[in-house]
């Protein structure tokens, strides 16, 4: 056999790779090997540059944690999240568009009713957002589960906030019969992402803005429908065109109206000037679905 | 702006790198961010196999350390670091070729005199490595220094050794005014690349041989030469032909001759059977040197 030169490097890494016993292995290792040769070759990457990327990768792993995830941070600036998102994602026109679920999801969030206020007494506007779930043809989707979190008013979430113990701006709502819900929380702000890492080195050499803009978070997984993950920005807020990770959809952007004391959007009174969103949210079914 | 798309998210995240402020950043990053799309894009990657390609990373990071260098493993197994080193390391065809580092090398061995026993007792065969080190033309490269390396007869190494605080199978030799030296030493067993990681898990799913064949590493940086990392191979050795880092090239694999009893090649008297190696350095003059 040949021993390695620079002509049959690439070739003998992938015919070797190829014996992967899964088939689909087989095609990702493959195709990885092919395109991270591809990439040294274009460059033409130096032994330093090969050394300063192994160190990166080290850095990146010793800063993760089961509450930190750099890694999915540095997927997310280079636009490669929301590629997996687009590319796995890929709905009817008059469906809700999906987008990135970040690194701050939690588990378990508690159950709220019709118009329960998720702040729980945090600082900030009071923020209402209504609307339905409907399917494809704008019928109501009862009972479908709309899992939200958020920031907090310095644009924080509760992963960030080591001292924080329960459930902080996360809940679960429910729609009614009619398909509508609605959720009382505070208004979002936009944040910067983590720069005291790896990745926030990169960003910082770099003149890319940190930025994301203010933004809701749903997931909305019922029966008989795609899962949907996305968010909700809010309209004429900063950063929406430099969004550090390329999350903002054009369907997506919703005006957060101002509103006086009064009659609030559940009917109950309130006291304080506060804001109001609408959207309504529309399920892709699943292939299943769809067919049946 | 346009707001993310499928189609315009490449150009957009390309465009976003290319504002580092460096320009060879600039050309390494968005070289990078097209190649990874277009990884993604080819495989059209799914969501489950995002996040198990963010787990493996993060359990990467989270298995290495000082002494443990899994990225650099990953990197050699897919053939990145041999590619590396091709790309940089372009010798004349008479000089010594280079090959991997390998994550093994340790700073600040000690000094021995030509002949003097670098295994230090350690159970094995007894091994000499003899030669000279020249330039292109065959002129002796006197007082060069010669750092050395090496597995044990059990294919284990010092960094891999967490009881070890001593400098065990490397040290360092110097040529004589005519470019001769002497190493003393066992000889070294081949051995698996460690198993027990992320790297050994994705090794487990294919058909790819976990080996190294024996060899030992010499890395020699002389003033007014190219820097030389490389290894000698022991012909008719296991596993030259599947090396999993792809280190072997033709012009390393030295026959390990089999003595009896006798005078060894340092002139001393040795009354055990023994191996001879004998290898001759060739150094590449430095750009600086070759126009001198």
């Amino acid at each position: 056999m040949a021993f390695v030169n620079e002509d049959n490097l690439t070739e003998l890494a992938t015919t070797r790779w190829a014996t992967a016993k899964s088939p689909r292995l087989a095609e990702v290792m493959t195709a990885l090997v092919r395109h991270v040769h591809a990439f040294a070759r274009e460059v033409n990457l130096t032994e330093e540059e090969w050394q300063a990327a192994m160190d990166w990768l080290a850095a990146t792993g010793r800063i993760s944690d089961e509450k930190r995830h750099e890694f999915i941070l540095a997927s997310d600036v280079v636009g490669l999240s929301t590629l997996v998102v687009q590319l796995n994602n890929q709905f009817s026109a008059s469906a809700t568009p999906a987008t990135v679920l970040g690194p701050f999801h939690i588990d378990g969030s508690p159950a709220l009713s019709y118009g329960e206020d998720m702040s729980d007494g945090l600082p900030g506007t009071p923020l209402f957002i209504t609307g339905r779930v409907t399917d494809l043809d704008g019928n109501p989707v009862p009972n479908a589960l709309l899992d939200i979190w958020q920031a907090d008013s310095d644009g924080y979430y509760e992963a960030q906030l080591s001292e924080i113990d329960e459930a902080r701006l996360r809940s679960k709502y429910r729609t009614r019969e009619d398909g509508t819900y609605c959720v009382r929380t505070i208004a979002p702000l936009g944040y910067s992402i983590p720069l005291d890492g790896p990745v926030g080195d990169l960003i910082g050499k770099t003149e890319i803005s940190p930025f994301r803009p203010a933004h809701i978070h749903f997931l909305i997984d019922q029966p008989g429908y795609r899962k949907l993950i996305t968010h909700l920005f809010q309209e004429g807020t900063d950063y929406l065109e430099s969004d550090v990770v390329f999350g903002v959809k054009d369907a997506l952007i919703v005006r957060f109206e101002t509103k006086q004391p009064g009659t609030a959007p559940d009917g109950s009174q309130i006291d304080t000037p506060h804001l109001h969103a609408t959207y309504d949210f529309v399920l892709e079914p699943t292939c299943d679905a769809a067919t049946r």
